[in-house]
């Protein structure tokens, strides 16, 4: 089974990829991620995607299946990191989003996809998943595709946010689901479990959940302590 | 010595900071880095920077005098690995320009990026820098920053070039230096040098230097035998 799906199962905040093996004992399963912006795919532009399932043969197979001259596979069997990459980052493409409602540029961007990467680095190693999983296709790139495109949703309700919308009057207009306004959540209540601070997560959740203004939520952000960067 | 400059010595192939070393020896040399595009900072826009020096107390001082409630200053003590990154970012930033004016999209571009801090991390760490380093604001943010935005002249002559103009025209007509097109062929000597691998700098090179066309450089990347994410 290859799934394709990003979240995590509310209650018991599985990965999609503990569902399907819930659900469908004795399959192996494998995740296949990416910065993969579906219409560019389809329209033949050059991408990366990435094969996640800690079965070299499988994984090889895999590749050999998907792989095109417009599309390069990459294997990685760190399948627990590519799943929680693809969870936090619709939640920080929420937060990017923000920013750039508010009128924030290329350096806020960046920030908020750097500092997101970190704390969804931290949970998905807290969980099991291998840190260099977070700087590759499936962590960085799938964020930073996530986070320039308005053709992601998530990223599309955080702009609204950012220009001083609600998020009942968005949500009620869009057609199709915005999954980081729920997972995030699930993300958070994972983080808590774990121990892990997550604080771009905390301000998304806060704003679609508890009514807080963005304006608010940049400015408890700007206002932590100053740090070494590579704090855990 | 705070340098602020990105680039190797021609010839040498030394980091700005050796170069500030052999010039005032006996003075400690710190780096500040990071997304800071100069015209959102002036604007008082959320960013955040890094000082990077091995020394804590200096550190913590220049953060206190840096930091502001718009700017967020992080300490890193791999001096090393900033700067790596800081000049490998300007030949990065060059390949995703072309990706954009050949007029392909965010999964090109955020996959560029991507592979691109890979060969960054490679290069830097074989030069003693941190893994880490690179999946932070000096490599990644400042790398997403420079690669997203026009305000980055690299960006913007790889641009030019995607959309099949002449490295030379493009170059005449600028009235600022774009660092890039002079350093990726000291990025890539350097490399050779310790026996790395930069598929996106050597591509580069050729179209900047060897008049390789766009399209060559592109299908040469792309046809590259398919392989694990996390190689070395």
């Amino acid at each position: 089974v290859v799934s394709l799906a990003k979240g995590l199962e509310r209650e018991s905040l599985k990965r999609m990829s503990e569902v399907v093996q819930d659900e469908l004992p004795g399959h192996p399963v494998a995740v296949l991620t990416g910065p993969n912006l579906a219409r560019e795919v389809l329209a033949g532009q050059p991408a990366a995607s990435v094969v996640a399932i800690d079965d070299t043969i499988i994984a090889t197979e895999l590749q050999r299946i998907f792989a095109t001259m417009r599309l390069r596979v990459y294997t990685n069997p760190d399948l627990v990191g590519c799943e929680v990459a693809g969870v936090v980052k619709n939640v920080i493409a929420i937060a990017s989003g923000m920013a750039e409602g508010m009128g924030f540029g290329d350096n806020t961007r960046a920030t908020l996809i750097t500092r997101g990467l970190a704390e969804m680095s931290r949970l998905g190693v807290s969980l099991g998943g291998e840190p260099l999983t977070f700087a590759g296709l499936a962590g960085m790139g799938d964020l930073i595709a996530t986070c320039s495109s308005r053709q992601s949703r998530n990223n599309t309700v955080g702009f609204e946010l950012g220009k001083g919308r609600s998020i009942d009057e968005i949500v009620g207009e869009m057609h199709m689901v915005a999954e980081g306004v729920k997972s995030c959540a699930s993300v958070l209540a994972l983080a808590e479990a774990h121990g892990i601070d997550m604080p771009i997560t905390e301000q998304v959740v806060e704003v679609c959940h508890h009514g807080r203004t963005v304006g608010e939520a940049l400015t408890a952000l700007m206002q932590r302590d100053a740090k070494p960067e590579l704090a855990p």
